[in-house]
């Protein structure tokens, strides 16, 4: 077989890691490996940086942005997902989302800049929205984000200011449903609630954003409605898949759902299409149950190498058996020290967990010398409580504040 | 004393170590140390990040943008150099020069996004504008840039690309004086142009560049007017120093030079102005001859313990005697066991130059972390010559192309 690579970046981002470059714990390039580097050596792969903008699925060609069209035999899907402001698209400016390298950084300047300005402000009212970070959803992304700027304030940035006190900022994080991390036991939801207190994060359950402006966000309980100052508001609540998703709905007939991912086959290809497959966070593909698996790393590194099986099997004329989803379990840290997780049914919290956090993801970065440039700092923070990428870039003008690049 | 540092920025760069970001070897924060971080068990030191607009030298007040005044005893000034076009700033988008980190990551955008956008046209022709890097200025940054670009060229990229070699990428260095590194001895110079010519560098020397246009460089030679065809053109000929030099002059009648720099005193105050220095880049600081101390990091460095010792002494009632700058030589890298330095009097190149350069870098990093990460990313990338912080970022659209973030 002859593999094209396409791709919008030169580079493979290893997500689940990219809250610690929002937060300043690492930089960037720690969690990214360039694409040619990983496929330098596989004589029969080769990489375009090209920006897909639609599929002429009959035609089994891939259209390019610059007019150009690529053709193909087999064709992957896996362009995954980006966030969504359930039809809010205006809240974006002011509650940034953590998809990209791009995002990250945008979020770690507006974490430091909040506190840079607070510093230089006279009194505690007109600090206090500056000192408050609201983090709209608590799934793992929203809790993760959560435990490390509670840890920040309470620790890293200890001893940093002369006129405010960090660890008197308010951390708020916002839940529409009845508790954090709701995809996991209530058990662990509750342990991971009572962690991100200890952090200093108010956890508000059962609260709907219903507005966000520029350093205000509104939201409503069942006790009422209330508006929230705040100069940094992150969002980590809702995922809408690429729209390649749609295209490919609509070519096929296969069924795309609200958050505009396909339906697959049990083989993860589309109906009456066996050469083209959708993967990742762009597939609704469901277990045996009839249960969506869900939108994490390990669904999409199985369905890869899933595929790549499929289609060598199919070119020496063997059968292909469905895909089946291997649960090994789903994990989520709340800063030093403590994770929950629930790995091969058991379900465990506290050091033990953050052990088992540390192991595997470390494991699962692509390239060796960023496992040893992460565990260096990893090491380092957890000795000093130091976090040293907190660099505020992309503007030269802090007194022009907030401003996107 | 109660001491007050303003910056633009919150972190220190340790701008000797920019052209490697620029090359994707180092990442921002490894070359960084966050201001609040280093003065973090100072007590009387506070950070404000500010932009200082203006000074009101007999008011002794320090305005910043937001108009606000910062009231002071004593005022240093070490607001340094931006590169500077010789009356061409219309140059600026087409040729990034490399002050900043912001800097550093564009060209780094730049540079790979030129070897992708080759790989994707169809043949030679239409490739040579994008495989072609022009360096104007051969002083140490120019000859750092150039030599790390032949080896990312020659070394990094091997393998890596399957429709170009990286390996003919032509690498141009221009350069208006006779030789490279003009203010080196002329056998060190002559030393370091054979090392760039080793790594594929074409060195043009007595050359003056008239226009520079988006994917064009006019230069002019002895042997007539030449166009140069290059979508990668960087800047590292001319520096220009802060506003607030021309502010200061015309505040105390002190002498500006056409760089921008202020003529100090022996004790480097203004005239007439004893509660004002002005140090670093900013400065034109002369020697016991009359000559104008090199615009490099030691020479800023001994500026400021003098002053703080000058300030000292003075609260104290005591004598101070003229800033004396101890010349410990000047060193410059090109590339992998080779560099140039004029030591203690002693001319040294090759592989020894080269191991002196890499303590004296280590050494002079502000911060362990960093001492750490970067010795293991040089470390790894001597073993595998790979660099693996070859991200272009800043931009989500590789097909509209070249554009700013």
């Amino acid at each position: 077989v002859n593999v094209t690579l396409l791709d919008k970046r030169n580079f493979h981002l290893f997500q689940p890691l990219l809250y610690q470059v929002a937060t300043g714990g690492l930089s960037p390039a720690n969690i990214s490996s360039p694409l040619r580097a990983v496929l330098k050596r596989q004589a029969n792969a080769r990489v375009l940086l090209a920006d897909v903008v639609n599929v002429n699925v009959p035609g089994k060609k891939v259209l390019l942005r610059d007019g150009s069209g690529l053709p193909y035999d087999y064709l992957i899907v896996a362009t995954g997902a980006r966030h969504h402001y359930f039809g809010h698209p205006e809240w974006e400016p002011a509650a940034p989302g953590l998809k990209t390298i791009e995002d990250a950084t945008e979020i770690r300047r507006r974490i430091f800049l909040a506190f840079e300005t607070a510093e230089r402000l006279p009194d505690a009212p007109s600090q206090q929205k500056h000192m408050t970070f609201v983090i709209v959803g608590a799934g793992p992304t929203g809790v993760e984000l959560a435990g490390a700027i509670g840890e920040l304030a309470q620790q890293t940035l200890r001893h940093n200011f002369r006129n405010i006190n960090p660890a008197q900022a308010r951390i708020l994080l916002l839940e529409g449903t009845d508790r954090v991390l709701p995809p996991y036991p209530a058990d662990l939801s509750a342990k991971a609630e009572r962690a991100l207190q200890k952090r200093g994060v108010e956890v508000w359950t059962r609260a709907k954003v219903t507005k966000i402006e520029l350093h205000a966000v509104t939201v409503e309980r069942p006790n009422g409605v209330q508006v929230v100052p705040a100069a940094t508001v992150l969002w980590a609540a809702g995922v809408m898949a690429s729209p390649l998703g749609k295209i490919l709905g609509e070519a096929t007939g296969a069924e795309v759902d609200r958050a505009g991912r396909v339906a697959m086959q049990p083989d993860l290809t589309l109906p009456g299409h066996p050469e083209v497959f959708v993967i990742g966070d762009l597939a609704l593909a469901k277990d045996a149950a009839g249960k969506p698996l869900p939108g994490i790393a390990p669904t999409a590194i199985q369905q890869g190498k899933y595929v790549a099986e499929t289609i060598s099997k199919r070119l020496q004329g063997k059968t292909v058996k469905p895909f089946h989803y291997h649960d090994r379990g789903i994990m989520a840290t709340i800063g030093r020290n403590f994770a929950v997780a629930q790995v091969f049914g058991l379900q465990i919290s506290g050091w033990l967990a953050w052990m088992a956090w540390l192991v595997v993801h470390i494991f699962n970065l692509i390239a060796f010398e960023n496992r040893l440039l992460v565990l260096t700092q990893w090491w380092w923070n957890y000795l000093t409580r130091n976090r040293s990428a907190r660099l505020i870039t992309g503007v030269n003008d802090p007194e022009n504040w907030p401003q996107r690049r």
